[in-house]
């Protein structure tokens, strides 16, 4: 049996949204950021499975168990006049590590990219994440360092916008 | 005659293509970046306006005459359980700044994250480009600087994918 056939990749549904919430719980932990989740399954269900969602989730399993999943949507670039493809989460259970299930995924994505003629794959590292940067660059992603996100929200954001 | 009576911020519509392609072009020289400029008028009526357009732009206009541009989309945070508004191109015209433009864009969007329930309004900055900190940081917006975007495209995508 080889790793292809052991690894099985699918679009979640909104039956998934508890085992997502889980696994986004997890993989804020491996952030050293396990607080900063104020989602629940509820959320999840009408944001990432509801009428007016815009972003997509997948599901990986091997050997029949989830045991990972990504969130992405779609960006866009105005240099190159197209979508891009962006990774907001990836995410693969400790124990199931080492078998290829996030190389699949990354690949899954990236097919998914140049299928809908996506003219970037991107998607954001913790700078001190070694082992993920290492997984990045072994996959050909290059950082975009010259470029720092500013980010407005909570309170900032309400007060800016209602001044 | 206020700045608020001035300055009028509509959506941008097809006819929009070749302004926006042109403002594009300029806001990119300034990034330093002219070079990275691959898309047309053309292109831009199909991504922008077209039936699988993800993304939206506005126009800003000062006393009738168009002086800039934004383009948005709307991203996702799985710790929050809900879409973020993210700012891909804001500009407006050297001739025109000082005069209230680019912070009537920036609070037109941040108004929109709010009605919509957006956690989040985004953006990416250069790190050389210190008169847009500034601006940036004294609307309340705080850098995510533990972060850096990887970025897969042209060949190395084309090869992640099918390899």
């Amino acid at each position: 049996m080889t790793t292809r056939q052991r690894i099985h990749i699918r679009t979640a549904t909104v039956a998934d949204a508890e085992l997502i919430f889980g696994l986004i719980v997890e993989l804020a932990r491996c952030e050293r950021a396990g607080h900063a989740v104020k989602t629940t399954p509820e959320r999840l269900r009408e944001s990432l499975f509801g009428e007016t969602a815009t972003a997509h989730a997948l599901v990986c399993e091997l050997d029949g168990k989830p045991v990972g999943y990504v969130v992405y949507f779609f960006n866009y670039s105005t240099w190159l006049g197209c979508n891009g493809l962006y990774l907001e989460d990836l995410y693969v259970t400790p124990e199931a590590r080492g078998q290829g299930a996030g190389k699949a995924l990354l690949k899954y994505l990236a097919r998914q990219a140049v299928e809908k003629k996506c003219g970037r794959f991107e998607w954001a590292v913790l700078d001190w994440n070694t082992p993920a940067i290492e997984f990045y660059r072994a996959a050909g992603a290059r950082p975009m360092d010259e470029w720092t996100v500013y980010r407005l929200d909570g309170q900032a954001l309400r007060g800016f916008a209602s001044a």
